[in-house]
């Protein structure tokens, strides 16, 4: 089957800026290269991930109102490699015109703010964990005595990769969390929430267009060990009707959150309902199989869609697709110096970030696509094995 | 099956110098950010197609002796975008220690001068089509007397894209072909070769390692109009045994040519027989499929190679796979304008090169996957139809 070009009408595709210049920008940037557009980021420093591999950088403080204004006023279109930006000065730049804020400032905070999403997605009917959010102590105190021990409590804003949460056994370690979070200006914050007997935590892309036009990705399974995503397995190991019913939640919540461009949505699933973890408004590690494992990759998707382009086919290539974070081994190698055993696995996909090696840090990451579970997971961590830290055998 | 690391050896990897800017080098730019392998290119331009997008890159003329020599300098290995290199330059930077230079500037002879690939490849019994190599006038009229009508001249150097070949039909044309080749030094040297009756055109990408580990791509059917490639097809349409015999004899010319990293290997099908057009030593257009259509990229393949770590998997991804090339559309068209026309046609993976567009210059390619010949094609060409000249309705 063959689709007619939707116009002949000569289009420049605008100028891209990424703030942040993780890899998330330098995978973006080389989706960019295949597309011919044109991508910028606002790196930190000029050895950031991709601040090493392209030449269309700016240097800055994402996190600086003047920084981040000065950089959008030299693109079209505002994107982001990861949510450590103010609000605010994204917000005035969306106001006075300076570019395309995709995600707007009101979408990114769907990330930024665990608080709010809770809200937003409450209001909105999405099934989300029972919790309550507050900046009140007695309050939080009460929630955690009606949810039942052990309770999870969050942070609303700034936790990632494990940090921001906590699980709590008893009144006695909530005490002390609650008072560790007030400072004079009062209690920070906080979700109390239920700690869901997690089965399996999935993850849903979704890429979303301007026009809201949306595709979802294939569910995928994040594996993770002390907060920390060790593995992705795509498809996610869950019934069908659980998987279907994970995409069309995953789905709504990108209507809701009124994303433009990728939305990964992290779920639980306890065995019986799917709710909804976190959002995150950007290219995210659990659609990193993309890259071989799917028709059009996450990056190439994302760009796409803020572009204004039409969106690329998100069908998995083949039956199983297992992606493996690369951590920063404990012995401090630099997994680059260990590609050839990684690359002496038959069909290791190997992605390097450039990134200074230190213990437990995010480095790389390798996909497989196989025909089985256990073939496509030995292979990835054989090769993960040989760049960094060992993934820990866990199910 | 997994495979152990080879050695748990901390090695790093060369910096690799690639000669020349174009879309060869801008495609291994981004196989080279995957690895994170360090990779700069010499560019002529800050306009090249690589020097967009790469900040590791110098400028100079790749031709001139003393660019190529600093060049060299600042890197552990040499490679090449294109072969318009400087060969005795190249010898003195081997012979110095400048750089590894891989592939050598012996072996790359063999893609520079054609008439010394038809005396090697000979003297090694390899099947070339019936020729001559000459600098003399009447043993070319001999030659092409002997062969018979029409006959084809080659010059010996310099040509490529269906320049300095010609198709002559008698004498008179063979006679003023002479004349316009003849200057004081007498005349360039030229082969005069039997005209194939060409069934089919293919061409064999083969990647082999600097201790002579090769592997082969599946044949490729390269559909030429003008000289000029203007469609893959892979696997090509040849009977089984043919396709053996081509990779046979490409992975044996590899051999001969002492190649290391990428030899694309260009084979005549006249119905019967195979024999050897040309050889490129280097990434090559009859292998941009392979770069969602194989496990493994050329790019990456070409890197792996010259960088002397494991090779990776060359099999090919889905039952038919076919890149058409953009060419520089008549009415002057942006490719990069039109994205929105090609990028709606499901599947079809754009290449841009961020050239200026001219008309009939290579300016990018589309990529399709799929299960049938009819689909991949019209679908290709439906993406390249929005973006620049219509591929002809040849077969």
């Amino acid at each position: 089957m063959s689709t007619a070009p939707r116009s002949d009408e000569a289009t420049t595709p605008p100028t891209i800026g990424m703030v942040g210049g993780g890899q998330l920008a330098r995978m973006s940037h080389q989706a960019a290269i295949a597309l011919g557009v044109h991508l910028r980021v606002l790196a930190a420093s000029v050895d950031d991930a991709a601040a090493l591999v392209s030449p269309a950088k700016a240097l800055g403080d994402p996190g600086d109102p003047e920084d981040l204004r000065r950089f959008a006023d030299g693109v079209d279109v505002v994107t982001f490699d990861h949510e450590l930006v103010d609000l605010d000065a994204l917000a005035a730049i969306e106001r006075d015109g300076l570019a395309a804020t995709r995600p707007s400032a009101e979408a990114l905070r769907f990330a930024t703010d665990k608080a709010h999403q809770r809200r937003r997605f409450a209001a909105a009917g999405l099934p989300l964990p029972r919790h309550r959010t507050t900046t009140d102590v007695d309050e939080a105190r009460r929630a955690a005595g009606e949810l039942g021990w052990p309770v999870v409590v969050k942070t609303a804003r700034g936790g990632y990769d494990g940090r921001g949460v906590w699980v709590l056994a008893d009144e006695a370690q909530l005490d002390e969390l609650l008072h560790d979070l007030t400072t004079d200006a009062g209690l920070a914050e906080v979700i109390v929430e239920e700690a869901v007997s997690i089965v399996r935590e999935m993850a849903v892309v979704v890429v979303r267009s301007p026009d809201g036009t949306e595709r979802s990705y294939p569910v995928t399974e994040t594996v993770q060990v002390d907060g920390i995503c060790r593995e992705t397995i795509t498809p996610a190991r869950v019934p069908e009707d659980v998987a279907a019913e994970a995409r069309r939640i995953a789905e709504q919540a990108a209507e809701v959150a009124g994303a433009v461009g990728l939305i990964a949505v992290e779920l639980f699933h306890d065995g019986e309902a799917v709710t909804i973890n976190e959002v995150a408004t950007r290219p995210h590690n659990s659609g990193h199989w993309s890259i071989e494992g799917a028709v059009t990759s996450q990056f190439e998707n994302h760009l796409r869609a803020v572009a204004g382009l039409p969106l690329g086919d998100t069908q998995q290539l083949a039956p199983v697709v297992v992606s493996a974070n690369v951590l920063g081994h404990a012995d401090g190698r630099d997994p680059v110096q260990h590609l050839a055993g990684a690359l002496a696995v038959p069909g290791a996909h190997v992605h390097l970030y450039g990134k200074g090696p230190r213990p437990g840090r995010k480095l790389g990451h390798v996909t497989v696509l196989a025909d089985s579970l256990d073939d496509a997971r030995q292979r990835a961590r054989s090769a993960v094995a040989a760049l960094g830290d060992p993934v820990p055998e866990v199910d």
